[in-house]
């Protein structure tokens, strides 16, 4: 199933279905009128939704045209995001460039930081920083929305407990970053709202492209229209099963958790970079200095994941960057 | 005023108004029927709130006992949940006792990392660990319920945007916490469900006990009734106007933004410790090794924080230690 949320007066929206081809949308009020409802309730909706989506996609239902425009966050708020570092070549490069000594058994630990899920911002919308001199950055990322995890569960098991799969962009401001990683604390300011994709779907929608906890595709990034990168997520160190699982080691997750992958990165030099932190890293490495900059007011950053058969799976990224104040 | 949340078959709970003395609590259903919806439409819930609460202490009112063992917190999840560690002297002594560098500049840059506000629990409820293993620790702290918190607001501005004031018990999981610090991205694991005292008070309740943004009053911890520490709120090293500005330097906050103070901890020796791992440290420095154990399954850790009029200002939390599984 292949699911968004329109912007309505609520700050949860209301969660639509949306064809197998993107083209049109139903109202699904009468089922789950917010998608946290629908997996608080997964168990009671599923076989409704599967029955009404069937029908839209063989036309059966007088359907409304999907205009990701008025698409808030498929999740607009969650009570839990979560976001990883799985790409480990991102690290790599990070700590390559800046010196950094290797984060300790990065390789078995997933690398994860708690962030703010209170106002995930749709596809569209502006990023609004308060300063161009925060560093403003993207970071292209695939996600998962959760079912209920009891604390203790094992990778094997979580993997059941992916429900969605979605596609974002993690602000993050580069000037506030470092100095928060030192306190060992995490980041608070260094990271903004984060921007989803329009439509979240289920996992049986990517077939072979979902394959062991990971999306298999080509995370394809633009910045004012011109190719940034295009890495590809199958390179994810650990798959969202054992993410999951690492994080309910000791506690356990409601409904709606949502968990991202990090930056997608690959090492191959032809696929780019999903955030520009990564190039810059590059460039000081090969150059002995960065050359190019953080993001501006006015800066259009877009994000897409096309599947063999041409289909943007998540709907597109598509945002302005705006600085709300500068008395920071 | 002060209110507290009964548990009801909702996770977001039935808000009710407390009386001054704790005695009796009436419904409020017809104003606000959970604390998200009166700090969402605080400007018109206020006045009808006041002149409930009024008629309560003027006895006016049909009330019904007040039995905190029936609560969940006052805010039983939340959108966003960020605890301080803004008590310098227990970091220093964590430092003294493990040899650890200094956090650069945490007398400028107040500490806080991002939580899961997903499920804290009430005041009676049991601390649900994984294992002993884990190194089951409390952490007694004050905090506060925000109002919407505008990008980029000064400390200054930051005081009026405290709406509710709150006491807590951080669980900690000691054995987790170092290697999480160490990546730099804070804390997943090392951290379990926060519970609160039964009675979140606004500022004005805590008088002169409320100053320059900090809870001027002892927190009493005891374990298993035994005296463990009163340390006292007002060594606070920043004030909760200037967490909140911190926060929000670089994003809007929501109405519902719970901010802990950090773990209350006081140089003074007479004043004890609201945490195992201080008083560990302590041993660790004087002696040479710890020899308090971390609490394990049966234990009983309780929390009040006692004016001068001899009330419990938030009400008490009572909680026994219990370990849900040990397949971890």
């Amino acid at each position: 199933m292949k699911f968004a949320t329109l912007k309505i007066n609520s700050k949860d929206g209301q969660l639509v279905l949306v064809s197998k081809d993107h083209s049109c949308f139903v109202e699904i009020n009468d089922i789950a009128s917010t998608l946290q409802f629908a997996l608080d309730n997964w168990s009671t909706c599923q076989n409704l939704l599967e029955t009404r989506y069937q029908k839209l996609n063989a036309g059966q239902l007088e359907a409304t045209p999907f205009n990701p425009e008025l698409c808030a966050a498929p999740l607009p708020r969650s009570w839990q995001w979560l976001d990883g570092s799985c790409f480990l070549n991102h690290g790599h490069l990070m700590q390559q460039a800046f010196h950094l000594d290797p984060i300790e058994n990065a390789e078995i630990y997933p690398l994860v930081y708690q962030g703010a899920g209170d106002s995930f911002v749709g596809c569209q919308d502006n990023v609004v920083a308060a300063s161009v001199d925060h560093g403003i950055d993207f970071e292209g990322e695939f996600g998962v929305i959760t079912d209920n995890v009891p604390m203790g569960i094992s990778a094997d098991e979580a993997l059941n407990k992916v429900r969605l799969v979605v596609m974002l962009n993690d602000i993050s401001y580069r000037a506030l970053g470092p100095r928060e990683m030192k306190t060992g604390f995490g980041f608070v300011q260094a990271k903004g709202s984060t921007a989803f994709a329009p439509i979240a779907v289920t996992p049986d929608e990517l077939g072979d492209d979902w394959n062991n906890g990971r999306v298999c595709l080509p995370l394809e990034v633009r910045r004012n229209g011109e190719w940034f990168g295009a890495p590809e997520g199958e390179k994810m160190h650990f798959g969202f099963h054992q993410l999951i699982a690492h994080i309910a080691k000791a506690r356990a997750l409601n409904a709606g958790t949502v968990i991202g992958s990090g930056t997608v990165s690959n090492t191959e030099p032809g696929k780019g970079q999903a955030c520009i932190s990564e190039l810059r890293a590059k460039e000081l490495i090969e150059h002995g200095a960065p050359h190019t900059d953080f993001l501006t007011i006015g800066e259009e950053i877009t994000m897409q994941t096309i599947n063999s058969d041409g289909i943007s799976v998540f709907g597109d990224i598509k945002q302005t960057v705006t600085v709300e104040n500068e008395h920071v």
